[in-house]
């Protein structure tokens, strides 16, 4: 009888390995046209499995013509050579998973293994016992976590502002759709040049106009902002992406003042990472000193709690507010009840702050092991760290004679994932691009001094 | 010293209702232009709250142009008669808490309160240990869940679909979007009428262009959809809202034939209710019956689950599911993976199918309870009801003097809410609609009669 190995199913279904197995053996000709297929249940004693994932598979082949059921006769294959008149005869290609480097510089990802999961499961555990949790989410999210994230940016980040102006949503990405609605069609946006292009891409996938703008060593060029003729410029001052450049005083001006001089303009201020400096003192955002009410505040749980929590918020001005209420409010909140309150409790009993300071004590460390390692290494003869105290990455400018594209491609061949900065880039074309962007949050730390050998090792500078 | 009771701050962060206790102060004038505000350490002594917050409270204030800080000596009061050059005078409006009435035949609630939570918590915690909490969530959903959602669909709706074909996403209008997206700007939409009116909204949010096609005794009007031009039409043939008409075989194939006619053509399949069928047997989907790959499949667990859970999923044929994956992958998933696990694992382990019997028959002897109360009421004689044994609301038509207008304000005056056919109708005006939908999901069993007797003397042919 049919014979598979179950176990090599991985992280398929049964009855979706079965009925692959049946088909590749039909494909192979090792069931020819014409062959009586076991009876569902035989095949399911004989597997060791239930008869209705036997029953599925069949349903599936049947479906997509590869078997013809006979009534009270059975399953017979079906002859596949001529010419198929299958109904479904797609086959979906399996998603590799994520391919797992020996380092990867480049996913984001949470090194630390230390998420306080106690905690946070107690508060689930309290979440569960909500009655709230019967009702649907308020539609810009639940009351004592805007409450709870107020607090927060009042005692943080010199931020005061109403729970009543703060939008949670699911991730960061969810707000940018929300946000580029609420502008309108008649508005253009500007990003950054080289920057973080997720919200040049949704805008496309929006359909909004977007300019490049470039930035020099203070930030943002406000200059050729006012040229680009953009009316809402997306941007990162406290930590840009990836140069990490922090934008100096006298340009934040510069930039609220751009804001002012018209009505239609906006910026939307990206605070990404704004907990992780590991010296000087905090930088506040933009939002802190805006006076003329232009600026759009957004933020993320899923960088300083961990990436698979999907918790993002923004804080809109007046006028914004105003409009998002009037044209926006039949949005339902995208994020469960369970998680907000549960991330509300963690804030205000402080225990997000106690884990932003864990989680920046462990990346300071490796910080200082990443850039010792690399001080230590023959890289250190031909390449230029430039960073600024901040985040979790930070650049190396390489003196090389290959190419970014040579440096990728052997990259890869050693098993390591880099990015450069001409991936954030528009204008900077690879080839040319010999500064590589260096993550190392996702690097576990027994292998990071092999891991920057390794890196060392993909140029012929190191041989010298 | 300024005294101010803290427990009528409601669920206000503390340092905002003093700011705003403070600001009324000022305004009312018990507290004049010149005065000097305690310091900040004895106000927060005397009102046994921290510092920081009085810091916040007063540093709004300053901020807003009410107080002054005088280096050394303390804030004082400022003149707000005349001009005020205040940078940020906007007040917030306090969003009301939703309203509760006596009965709510309107809210999209669960009455349940036996979702069984050690369950869920007991698979939440399991969740706190995955290695892939440190990772980002794969864009389509974690494929355990994936996975789960494919068995399930394959058991109980007779689908058969590949975990690759699944895309999970936080809420059906989230889908929407992405769809909306997907389908593109050239893209006509169609929507039933009366129906379910969200498609329609975050179209026109996303500048879709879309026409309203009205249905008959079987269900969407295919010949008016012709007509219309439409290129993807969005339905719920296992149940349309809000008449809880179950689309016949024969209209069905109407409607993938019109969809096969051309390539461009989709159906976009709701099938948000399908759990709660009350008699006969399970109504399958269309997508079980579609030949041509012309079905987009997408559901919700926030109906079947609790309401305040954001996880919903789409199933995409072929060809749509290419240029997803070629064109949309950037978009993060936007559920995090706790749920999404604890959610595969209570699926696949038989808690879900069980939940939903449990729930069914809630459903089921709330649903008696509510027609018997009809029935015993004087309402029975002067009103019909129209329902197919599904879903968790009926229509009832009324033959009643009385406009739908004030059907409703009669409805709000006695503290119930309800709404009309015409709410979810593009053509039949408020005033001329005598048809309610009865949601009784909400309402507690033992308010019920009382809730029917209220309903009743809403109208005058009850004193007949």
């Amino acid at each position: 009888m049919l014979t598979y190995d179950l176990s090599r199913r991985g992280t398929r279904p049964l009855y979706v390995f079965l009925y692959e197995s049946i088909r590749d053996d039909i494909h192979s000709g090792r069931l020819s046209p014409g062959e009586k297929l076991p009876s569902k249940r035989s095949l399911a004693d004989h597997l060791n499995v239930g008869v209705i994932t036997v029953a599925n598979a069949y349903a599936q082949l049947e479906n997509e013509g590869y078997v013809e059921a006979e009534e009270k006769r059975g399953f017979f294959v079906l002859d596949i050579t001529g010419s198929r008149t299958t109904k479904r005869n797609h086959v979906f290609v399996a998603e590799e998973p994520e391919k797992e480097y020996f380092a990867d510089f480049k996913a984001n990802r949470s090194g630390l293994c230390h998420f306080p999961t106690s905690t946070w499961s107690r508060y689930m555990r309290e979440a569960l016992a909500m009655p709230e949790l019967l009702k649907t989410v308020p539609y810009k999210g639940l009351l004592i976590l805007r409450t709870a994230i107020a607090e927060y940016l009042a005692e943080n980040r010199g931020m005061f502002v109403s729970p009543y102006q703060i939008i949670v949503g699911a991730g960061t990405e969810y707000l940018y759709s929300r946000l580029l609605q609420l502008f309108g069609r008649g508005c253009t946006f500007a990003v950054e040049d080289p920057g973080y292009q997720k919200f040049a891409k949704i805008s496309d996938g929006s359909g909004a106009i977007w300019k490049a703008v470039s930035i020099d060593e203070m930030g943002l060029n406000v200059e050729q902002l006012e040229f680009s003729e953009a009316d809402v410029v997306h941007v990162s001052p406290a930590n840009h992406f990836p140069t990490g450049i922090i934008m100096p005083v006298s340009r934040r001006h510069e930039l609220l003042e751009w804001a002012n001089r018209a009505r239609k303009r906006y910026i939307i201020e990206d605070d990404y990472d704004c907990e992780f400096r590991y010296s000087g003192k905090n930088i506040l955002p933009l939002y802190a000193g805006d006076t003329g009410n232009k600026v759009v505040y957004i933020n993320t749980f899923s960088k300083s709690m961990i990436p698979s929590l999907r918790i993002s918020y923004m804080v809109l001005p007046p006028e914004l507010l105003d409009r998002y209420e009037q044209t926006m409010s039949f949005y339902s909140c995208t994020v469960s009840s369970f998680e907000q309150y549960a991330l509300a409790r963690f804030i205000s009993e402080g225990h997000f702050e106690r884990h932003i300071n864990h989680l920046k004590n462990y990346y300071r460390k490796k910080r200082s092991q990443t850039l010792e390692a690399i001080a230590a290494s023959p890289l250190a003869g031909f390449s230029r760290v430039i960073e600024r105290h901040a985040g979790t990455h930070f650049l190396l400018e390489v003196n090389t004679v290959l190419t970014g594209t040579e440096i990728r491609r052997r990259a890869q061949e050693n098993d390591i994932s880099i990015s450069l900065v001409s991936d954030y880039s528009y204008t900077i074309p690879e080839k040319d691009c010999r500064t590589l962007v260096i993550n190392y949050a996702g690097v576990p730390v027994y292998r990071m001094s092999e891991a920057v050998a390794r890196l060392a090792h993909l140029f012929p500078e190191c041989a010298e």
